[in-house]
């Protein structure tokens, strides 16, 4: 794969809009969170108040279940005897956003069969998901993936309370929760920390807590700013890296399975090369 | 799903035979792990010798790559210029056991679709795989499951390095390396362990490495033996089991998705119920 980079012209390379990347800071460094606008519109916008106003600073992981997702937010938050963190000018009601209309979202179509949707793909470096039948498109559930914690109610997400995927896809979840972005760098921060050994995974003792604060890039200078580039995933680099991945010809592998699963595609990131 | 775990027959339920099962200990503790002699006769028969030699006692977790595997064995395995540690009456050399002849194999299917194989279901257990024009059967790689490392050689696996599945299933190694059995419990010893920053997730010092002893159940005196069953894949428990995952009836899922990947059906596992 590194030869396929090495070879990719520097147009096939993006780097993250400071105004949709949310750095959630933990004592073991920094996680790098791309946002999702396009599918979720006011999710982003209520993350972007949220993380203006230093609401998760102070803040901490509250849940880390082993092969599902590490949470992070507000530990009150199932608690009703307790008083929650006022959310300061952020919304406190915001609409399920699912899915959405497919029409005029990019869409870069895997030709790979999917047992969860009748098609799948990537749609602005996200791995998503679209029925031509109903015109709908939404976001999968794949490792990295970041969505927005809720009750019963399909609305009852105020994006508040976030959790990243550290484990098998759980695609039954797609369609079913707003996924609001993807990690982009630093997973592995989140995919190590302690299992919690509560219910769901949630951490029984707050000692376990692991504090947090989170920030848009566009609130850090712009020195300190993570220096990465993403691949298009709508240019030619990412449909030879699918490609390679999808049949393995290198001397290890004997067989090439001739498939590749959404959630098995590498999303290269590297540190932006300058140009000579 | 504990309601329907708890309604179950006891019959529905099994308990590990101790000549096939590893304990994998960590500092953490101890990894429970099913050996599938079913697949993988020549490595099964290996490990259990490399075992009873007390082979890894004193060997390490070496490798821990995120969104992948942790692998343990000799530390010095890569390095020609060093002395490998002795195998004792094990086998220096084993022919890759990457598929077998299905007939004759116990296999549940499962209805749903999969991209990497024609049929896939279970098979005393295990998460596996068929192909009926072939007449072949093969392990699948799911979270958990423990396979054997190899250089470039199909057949240059020995059962000395182990790994255990601890990200997205690679379903792509399938048939090309030898899966050896599961982790049935304690894996989240495993998925937490520090990445490794060498290349492919190796700890680049050893000040990392993760001191291991393993040993068969059956060399561990009864009373300390790990008191847990498992589900029987071919119950009808566990056919209600899936059932329930693959259509979400709770209030909280809002879409049952239809249809369930192999690598998301979970394996239930208990402490051992003793009837009234």
């Amino acid at each position: 794969m590194q030869e396929i980079l090495d070879a990719s012209p520097k147009s096939d390379w993006r780097t993250l809009d400071p105004d949709r990347t949310l750095y959630l800071q933990v004592p073991a460094g920094r996680v790098v969170i791309e946002l999702a606008p396009t599918f979720a519109p006011e999710h982003v916008a209520n993350i972007r108040t949220l993380a203006k106003e230093s609401y998760w600073d102070g803040l901490s992981v509250i849940r880390s279940q082993d092969n599902y997702v590490a949470q992070w937010g507000d530990p009150t938050d199932d608690d009703k005897s307790q008083t929650k963190k006022p959310i300061g000018s952020a919304k406190p009601k915001l609409p399920a956003e699912f899915e959405r209309k497919a029409t005029g979202v990019p869409f870069v179509r895997l030709p790979d069969s999917d047992g969860w949707a009748p098609e799948v793909g990537f749609s602005e470096g996200f791995p998503a998901a679209r029925d031509p039948r109903t015109d709908t498109a939404w976001l999968a559930h794949c490792y990295g993936m970041v969505g927005a914690g809720r009750d019963v109610a399909a609305d009852s997400s105020d994006g508040t309370s976030l959790y990243a995927v550290t484990g098998q896809s759980p695609r039954m979840l797609d369609r079913n929760i707003t996924l609001v972005g993807r990690v982009v760098q630093g997973i592995e921060l989140l995919s190590v920390l302690p299992r919690g050994t509560g219910a769901l995974g949630f951490y029984e003792d707050p000692k376990q807590y692991v504090p947090i604060t989170a920030k848009l890039a566009s609130q850090v200078p712009e020195a300190e700013r993570t220096q990465i580039e993403l691949l298009r995933t709508d240019s030619k680099t990412f449909e030879t890296v699918v490609e390679s991945r999808r049949n393995r010809r290198d001397e290890w592998y004997k067989r090439p399975a001739g498939h590749i699963d959404l959630c098995n595609v590498p999303l290269p990131v590297r540190k932006i090369v300058t140009p000579n």
